[in-house]
């Protein structure tokens, strides 16, 4: 896994190690696809515009988020169903993220609690939070969560009602992962998988039956998943209860942001969830520039959705972000190698970035600016390696 | 079919159910079939902007057409050669949609009598005229329409002439189907489709033979399925007989909107036909806007062509249109399973215009406006799944 | 051949009828072919917007072309070779567009002599002049077409030099054909094609030995075909010998027609030659605009290039062109089944033709004016069918 | 060879006698390759306009770089790794160069010394420097091409640090080449090659071993080819010392060039390294208006990327560019057939260049200007020949 090279071939390796049902449940999105695949479009639309004659012998990619410093402006995005991956789940991500100087941010969906995750050090971690229905539940979570010593809190904002992932559905998956016969039989062929599904370590698990029917599907994701609207209300009543920092995920309209300043919250990220919710969604980066204009230096924004290449950072950077979040990646890199496999991940995220910085004649990350890239060319359409 | 979960998915199904000629009908376009693939590729040049804040925990997405309620912004559109798919035909269509609170327009050149349709339940139905060049078979079947206590009539507009559908040639298709000893060799190998065909319920039918040139089958399809110029002198002829609402179906352009208004019509449907007229014409969700611009309130605007997603459906509202009509997906259903096959069509969209509106942040479809959709960014036109 | 319905359709026949090198001969373009295919693809860009509420009951597709009445807007263009497509070449061509009521344009490098051709009809024929170098040549050659009574003379501006097509180079063409074993070999799959090129009547040949290197081509095809430019001299000294109608063919450029025009041209063609000399060159639609603007009436404006329906004329006919002229349409038809391949070829286009117009709301072919067409949407490109 | 008729068609002869690994070096570009395949996207978006009444007869084609006349306005730009394609490497291409009557750039990583390739005629040569880190070593080189009488030393700026270029890390390539058991196996199915690498004609070379990590690649091609950033105050130092012609390739955005003329640099070559080394920079013809417009006539201004055939040329010439460099086509031809390849692609440059200028009405390429060309049309992108 150290002579893998870059997110895509990364993929290629997660593919073949898991279950069809399980690499398409990290791979796959909503609908017909068109947000995922436009997420990653829209980034190549964009060009690079390199000086030449900038002295970038020497370079620094290391930033600040909301007043942390991290080795470089990319951060572990909360992904649910990690445990479906590989055994050692969020405790993995968070491991190679403190080790590369970065942070990772633990799903609200986790399959470890949020305390287990928190003792790898939680200077490092965000927790993203699924608003619970009930204020009880809700306030007992905050708690938690701060007792834990997280220092930010990231709600997510872009999941009022399960959405329509149709790979899941066809493949008849269940969250979370119940053994079935047709699981059983498909694990022969992925032995490294089933092995470690089996008899690693466990994180907590609930139990649930199979959906045979899309609405049934719909019912159970909404109770296990915690899809719930949330709005202005909830966000001042967190932003009463929590006194890190709090950050809104899933902002897709400039409209909104200043009602989210106003009220305190100290970042956006500008997200669609990866093209796994809305699909028709427009491509986050495409969304970038107005919540910058809007968030006007009030808020840190930050971007994900599409991002596989140091340089895709940079041009969000250029755009005004203030730091880049990547889910499916280090999930690839979970699945391909557990721990080994993110740190592969971030290593590459690492070195491409500094890589592209110094080819785009940049020698601080910091001195980005629009000037920087030309949005206007126009590309052909990436096709997708499959 | 209840398994089903996308109109792509249920054609085909369909496909698999039909015999090649019998699918092409209601599959294929006109000429190369640009028109019909731009319905679909314009609306996925259309992005969606979703608000993440609202409180979509209660939602409406019914609505009223021309005053009448139904359960959500969806109409059946009528479409000829229903008892080719299936021999429940319009009845089942018919039925499928009362059942599902909406509304189903009978076509003008439907197997069954408008009267057999009319027993199913007026209040949801449309009759779609096809203006007979006689003024007094016009007559009579105007109040024919009315006798059968129809509250809406549909003129169709855009068919002065019949189009040049290749495949149908190619296939050499007869309308309505004669069964042929090659229909008969393509029957062995769907005997589901076939058996139904020969034994299931009979609609009224007329005898044709074989066409052997395009010119023959120009001349013949003209004959029985009423091809024929609608002027504005039909209109104003039609809107002093019927006393019911008046629609307008097949308007591709602005600017004969005022006259249709002045004359009295109640609603305009932007349509190409589904790509199987003129081909090259506009898609027409491309149509709606200046179509809304000019109606400017007077009339309602419906719009048909390329709809396959609830979220297709939710641009066309942010654009100013009503209500949405299905031709299509609902005969993918029909062909696929009967009338269960149009239930899972209208479930399906249902589910998706629920979904859809609640992860845009809009618990009324009413509150629907552009602001919730971007017509710029520009995205990869679809592979069509064959 | 008569149940051919399209002119994709009648491609196919032709490639099975000829040997690859003849049909790549007639189907190729110069270069990487972008021109060849640009032009049809700019075709496809410009949408129709039809009119739903004419009276279209009586439809006349007729016009007038330098004051001589034909039955459509469709002329066939010069083309080389025929006589590689069948023996029958221009005559059968000439007969066929008589017969249809339009016009034929006869190479410059026909089969057959001029008088040959004339003899089918002069008032429907146009003689297009490859400008011989040598002044005694031109006046000759152009007597001649006077004393045979062509009405039009149309000279051809865009082939100053051999162009670059690169399927002749590989397929070892020679101009005219000379029977090489290896065209012997091929000929024995294709047998309808051989024995009509070896027994089938003769047009006039000269013959050329075959080029073994690119320059070697060059020069040969310049001897032969009489590649050479012409300049506002040439078309002065033209204009003071012919007392005919004067057609210039190549126009690629507004800003060259009012020296034109000044110098009493009577039509304009705007062509890049089918994409078969300048790959590169804007597609011929996409020209048609700025010249007919730049000709401000005072010439006719043609238009070729990249037509193969019926709609395509209407667009360019809606852009201000007074007919269209195509020539792989017809070469197909020839090669595919000679004269009476030509007949189908030019039905199918008045067929077509009249079918738009009418599903337009056109009547008249000359009420077609911009407000029919729309160039801004886009739309993908074709996917050519091999 | 003599009868290959493209550079496309060259590349495939190359790609049949390397090995892959080789091919792939001189091939490929970086990350994704997105630009390299935009150069070459982005000439086919600009299309020509072509005169067609202009006399062509007698036509010129040659020009003057820098003061020095050349034949045709298309270089050799430098390129590295030569001795892998064929032992002749940059001495046959120096050669071929001058034969065709253009100018040869002999690359700062040369496998000959740059006094050996000088002895095949200085006039027609540049020396491309890539400006080692010490200034006794920098001193030392400039000394020694003065010496060697190179009259224009081009400095490159876009090379910092390595790029990453996949396709040699997937290959295992090592620079320069060592002979692994894997390539001899490889070389079995490549004799030709194989021959002449081992027993070729020898250019300087120096040993490496393999890398087996991605970051050990880079320190190593770090090392070997001198990736170093160059400053302003480097080309003011360079300046100071190199009293022939200075030329800085690698800009490739026009606010960097007022400060290089005010430095007395008098010529830039726009280039993005052919999408060798920041991948998601601009197609360099998208660049070159930018930078024509900076440099207002106080620079030369050149450009090279995606050139593949002489129409390519007359573009960057109508928009402002004094000549072209092209850099794989003479690689392919080097690789194909040694000296006598790099004569054919010169041939082919030479001949598509006269005949395109002749089709474009353009009898000498001084006299092309913006009305030749329309970036506005869009076209397909190019489906890449494999």
């Amino acid at each position: 896994v150290d002579r893998v090279i870059s997110i895509d071939e990364m993929r290629l390796h997660a593919r073949r190690r898991l279950p069809r049902a399980v690499f398409d449940a990290i791979d796959g999105g909503a609908g017909d696809e068109l947000t995922m695949r436009d997420n990653r479009d829209a980034f190549r639309r964009i060009r690079l515009r390199p000086r030449a004659l900038a002295d970038v012998s020497q370079r620094d990619v290391s930033t600040t988020v909301l007043g942390v410093p991290i080795s470089m402006p990319l951060m572990l995005a909360p992904c649910g169903m990690a445990r479906m991956a590989d055994s050692g789940a969020e405790i993995s991500a968070a491991k190679a993220a403190v080790r590369a100087g970065t942070i990772f941010a633990v799903s609200g969906a986790a399959s470890y609690s949020l305390e287990e995750v928190a003792s790898v050090g939680p200077n490092a971690l965000w927790y993203q939070l699924y608003l619970p229905p009930n204020r009880a539940d809700a306030e007992q979570l905050v708690g938690a969560a701060a007792r834990a010593n997280y220092r930010v809190l990231c709600v997510t904002v872009d999941s009022p009602v399960a959405p329509k992932r149709e790979r899941d559905f066809r493949n008849g998956l269940t969250i979370p992962l119940r053994v079935s016969a047709k699981m059983l039989l498909a694990g022969v062929s992925k032995p490294g998988w089933t092995r470690d599904f089996l008899f690693g370590r466990l994180g907590r698990s609930d139990e649930f039956g199979f959906y045979r029917s899309w609405s049934g599907y719909q019912r159970l994701a909404t109770t296990i998943s915690g899809f719930m609207p949330v709005t202005m209300d909830d966000i001042h009543w967190l932003r009463d209860r929590w006194h890190g920092k709090l950050v809104v995920k899933g902002v897709q309209r400039g409209d909104e942001c200043r009602a989210l300043t106003d009220a305190g919250v100290d970042g956006l990220v500008v997200s669609n969830h990866g093209g796994r919710n809305l699909d028709g969604a427009r491509a986050s980066i495409d969304v970038l520039p107005e919540v910058v204009a809007a968030a006007d230096g009030r808020a840190e924004v930050f971007v994900d959705g599409g991002i596989r290449r140091g340089a895709d950072v940079l041009k969000a950077l250029a755009l005004g972000a203030r730091a880049c979040l990547v889910g499916r990646p280090y999930m690839y890199g979970l699945a391909a190698a557990g721990e080994s496999g993110v740190d592969q991940v971030l290593r590459i995220f690492s070195n491409e970035i500094d890589n592209a910085a110094a080819l785009l004649g940049c020698s601080r990350i910091q001195d980005l600016e629009a000037s920087f890239i030309d949005v206007e060319t126009r590309t052909e359409p990436l096709r997708h390696s499959g």
